[in-house]
């Protein structure tokens, strides 16, 4: 995987790789990409005002992803605490966004997947929440 | 002031504004522009080795001050558990990016500048949670 | 204005502001968040599947102004090939997220801003390129 | 792969996907990264002030990529000229700042794979061009 290579070859890092961060970095930036055209195919459906809580959530959940992923892909310096509040945030996102998606799984296959990512997703910032506090 | 008049134009809004929520949409985005740019000019500058430091935190900032306003500039359905995480994470990177700015902001007016910008968003950040829980 | 103080703080830049960049910075940050806000009203319209494809073109439009804002804050080194093809890309995806808002002005509110928010920012996209270009 | 379930599912694409578009947007999340870490990394090596121009290149394909391969991500109405538009801006971003990582490659590992993750990326926006035009 790129990222891994990436972050390992920080000169601050040096292969020293902290694998819960590697996961979620990944997770987070797929997740976007999953939540953004989740929210597409929402708007595409007959039932759209049904889904519109679900395409606000899908929107939010990808604009927290990708700023924290990109915050979690600096190891210049540091800012955990930042690091943390988004994580965070990031997994509060996932959750809410993730039960919304959920209750529309059995109709629309476009939302049992982004509820799948973003479970996947939550479970990424959580791991990483732990390993921070290790 | 065109935020206050497009949020005021939504149909669940209807002119009943929450006037600490247009404020910090206008920081976020404003903040945004100018960590983006604080990072940039830093980098431009001699001692750029002792700017280490402000240049990510510049970054971490910009990029959750984007999350923050794009999300605060949603009125259809609701996310307030997540509003209310972005808006601390969103304080906390303005508060810290501030401080190391402020640090510098005799040698460098951009650093000046952006400690200023960074006080307004955090203080609008702040004022806005303060809003939500009344 | 702070965007101005703030880019004739740059230590390659000292004062020597070009006037129309500084417009079109400002006019894409203003016009992102216009842009996601619009789409978010136009979802929670009833007629909302009247507006799919308003929603699609403020959401692009959205992404490319900021991404545009972003680059064009940058004055360090150099990049002006990407900033010629962002301009133009900018100026085009406001250009038809304008016309398609235009066509609901009458009816919504919120897409007659959002018309008047992209007809400035293309018009500012097309004066930088035009100073480029000089 | 995620990406390609997703973009199936929307209702209007039903599993008529095409291979180009979901190949370019799984590259332009995974370049935005990429170059989001190489940028990073550059900012924590000694000879920074060499690499001035590599951060500040890094930074400008970040943006567009992530503003590229959002706009990918949607299947409702059409917007092609932006499309077309944008991947012509992520492509010469890719080259530029692939040529420039390139010329770091073989002191600065993370510029090699930073260069490598750019040229895969500017491939996919021409795969995509050339597959609009068929």
């Amino acid at each position: 995987m790129m990222i891994r290579e990436m972050i390992g070859a920080h000169p601050d890092v040096k292969g020293n790789i902290n694998d819960a961060l590697i996961q979620y970095i990944e997770e987070c930036y797929s997740c976007a990409q999953i939540c953004t055209a989740c929210a597409d195919a929402c708007l595409a459906e007959d039932m759209v005002k049904g889904l519109r809580q679900c395409i606000r959530l899908n929107l939010d959940c990808a604009d927290i992803c990708v700023a924290t992923g990109s915050i979690a892909s600096r190891q210049t310096g540091s800012n955990e605490e930042l690091i943390r509040l988004t994580l965070q945030a990031c997994a509060t996102a996932c959750r809410l966004c993730g039960a919304e998606c959920d209750g529309h799984a059995s109709k629309h296959e476009h939302c049992r997947i982004c509820a799948e990512s973003c479970r996947r997703c939550e479970q990424a910032c959580q791991a990483a929440l732990q390993s921070m506090k290790a």
